[in-house]
């Protein structure tokens, strides 16, 4: 049984790690991933993205992925949808639910999708509508996340207020979910405390996820501001995939197993195994070349003594 | 000018990363550290450890390096005194303050100075009233630092109630400084908020030190969880120098770079420059031989449009 305080992580090293990386994983290789995440208790994965096979290669089969996970009692997939042409494929594809992200920022909205603000939350729309207009997709959930909400690389600050702005338009459509994104790594925890606390008063009941990366090591950081604002949703990367260490830039996402660490140790049940996540990692890694991981938890474990909130955890070492 | 919302931030790495390590930095080389730091603006830098010089060669030279930086305007300088012997030493050394380190879990005392918990109370007391005796130290800050404080690498768990009970005993010596360690990286950003609201709330007007490691990931978390509960003061390493990223029960302390980063961020004045801090973290690289250092911020730099809250820092790129 889920209560309000537990928190649900969603795995997102399958889309937003392997999409940075060089390595392209077999289906095969996604599939015993996935498997080991699901065995561990992870609720949600994010099993890849509808974007031209072209652009990203690593994730040109994300239709086989969804096929072959099916539908798994303990499991919620997702996929992540560019645009609506994205969506059409992700409703046929049979995952439980569509992420859809556009930025909040003009440039670089224009700049990555070529597409006005405004024309991004009218596809959004249309999303939606497409929903209602086919009932056979109904039970699909549709996510609405926004990206560059602390700070945009071409353009600098982003004003709080245009991110609610830009939300309230969103939330006309009735989303079910909203995600709040620092994809830059800009995000300090002053300012997740201040846009959380706004973002969760003007959502109502609707849930609200964080997207988190560690760029400039801030990332748990803020997930404890976030935490503190009410946020009870996170995305991450099994190892940190998706960002290198030692280049310029490098912007991996939080490393699920420490985040689980964090939030387990504080009391907080997330239903995940961290020895199920360990098991996860070490197969991720196998099929790695030469990407580097990130994370402390994987090295140094439970302390000895830490009572951890999910029963799935044994107590510390 | 200082106000109630500045961090203070202590370098410890000449002391607890140089000691972690298995490279001997040459005093010149601790030196142009040293300069490079003070140049950027640091407070207060611990220098050194007067320890016999047999366990821990590394710092063999305290006393030189304390004698060859002097007394620096913009400067605090500190050393650890693992004893009374060392704080005799440390005394006549002319450093300006220094660090006494104790353990809250009598296991651990027992084990790492086969003393008790009692018995190294009673030498701070031995260490303050020295000071009393011998006029000419006057001016010798005294600081008490309390280790393991959240959780113990031997017996595990470590009862709040136990930690303060050591501190008010040790409070009776009126001590100048107080230190909350987490030497081992134990800490968790729930247990940090109630000790040090719970220390906070006992010490009165002495000021609270923390000292995180980032063993498990959790260090800027638990910086986040320490500034709400109202500490102003914190430990770190330049590049966290003194634990291996890929060894079992890495250790490192959290990284001076990306918690100044994070503190300027967050609207908190260090008064250190960053791009001083980057300089002086390429001098300490150049010295040292194959010990890996961690860190983002020295990847990523500062956020377009990011405003930092030291006038030493120009505003983001």
């Amino acid at each position: 049984m889920r209560t309000n305080d537990d928190i649900w992580v969603r795995e997102v090293g399958l889309r937003d790690g392997l999409q940075s990386i060089e390595t392209i994983f077999p289906t095969e290789a996604k599939l015993d991933w996935i498997r080991l995440e699901t065995d561990a208790g992870v609720p949600e994965i994010e099993l890849g993205s509808f974007v031209p096979p072209k652009l990203l290669p690593q994730l040109a089969d994300t239709k086989s992925v969804i096929s072959a996970v099916g539908s798994e009692p303990t499991l919620h997939t997702s996929a992540l949808v560019p645009n609506f042409r994205g969506a059409i494929d992700g409703f046929a594809s049979g995952v439980q639910q569509l992420n859809y992200v556009l930025s909040v920022s003009e440039a670089h909205s224009q700049a990555n999708v070529r597409k006005s603000v405004a024309d991004a939350i009218a596809d959004f729309g249309r999303i939606c509508d497409y929903r209602k207009e086919h009932r056979e997709h109904a039970n699909v959930r549709l996510a609405a996340g926004l990206a560059t909400v602390f700070g945009c690389t071409i353009s600098g600050e982003i004003k709080v207020h245009s991110v609610i702005k830009v939300l309230e338009e969103l939330l006309a459509h009735e989303p079910d979910e909203i995600v709040i994104a620092d994809t830059v790594g800009f995000a300090n925890p002053s300012q997740c405390r201040e846009v959380f606390e706004l973002v969760l008063s003007t959502v109502g009941d609707i849930p609200v996820s964080a997207h988190f990366h560690d760029t400039r090591g801030l990332g748990l950081a803020n997930v404890g501001a976030a935490l503190d604002a009410g946020v009870r949703r996170f995305d991450s990367s099994l190892g940190g995939l998706g960002g290198c260490p030692y280049a310029p830039g490098a912007s991996g996402n939080i490393v699920t197993e420490d985040l689980v660490f964090m939030l387990e140790s504080m009391g907080l049940k997330t239903g995940i195994s961290l020895e199920g996540l360990l098991a996860a990692r070490t197969c991720m890694v196998s099929y790695l070349t030469e990407e580097p991981t990130r994370g402390a938890f994987v090295n140094a474990g439970v302390p000895r003594g830490a009572v951890l909130a999910s029963s799935v955890n044994r107590l510390g070492a």
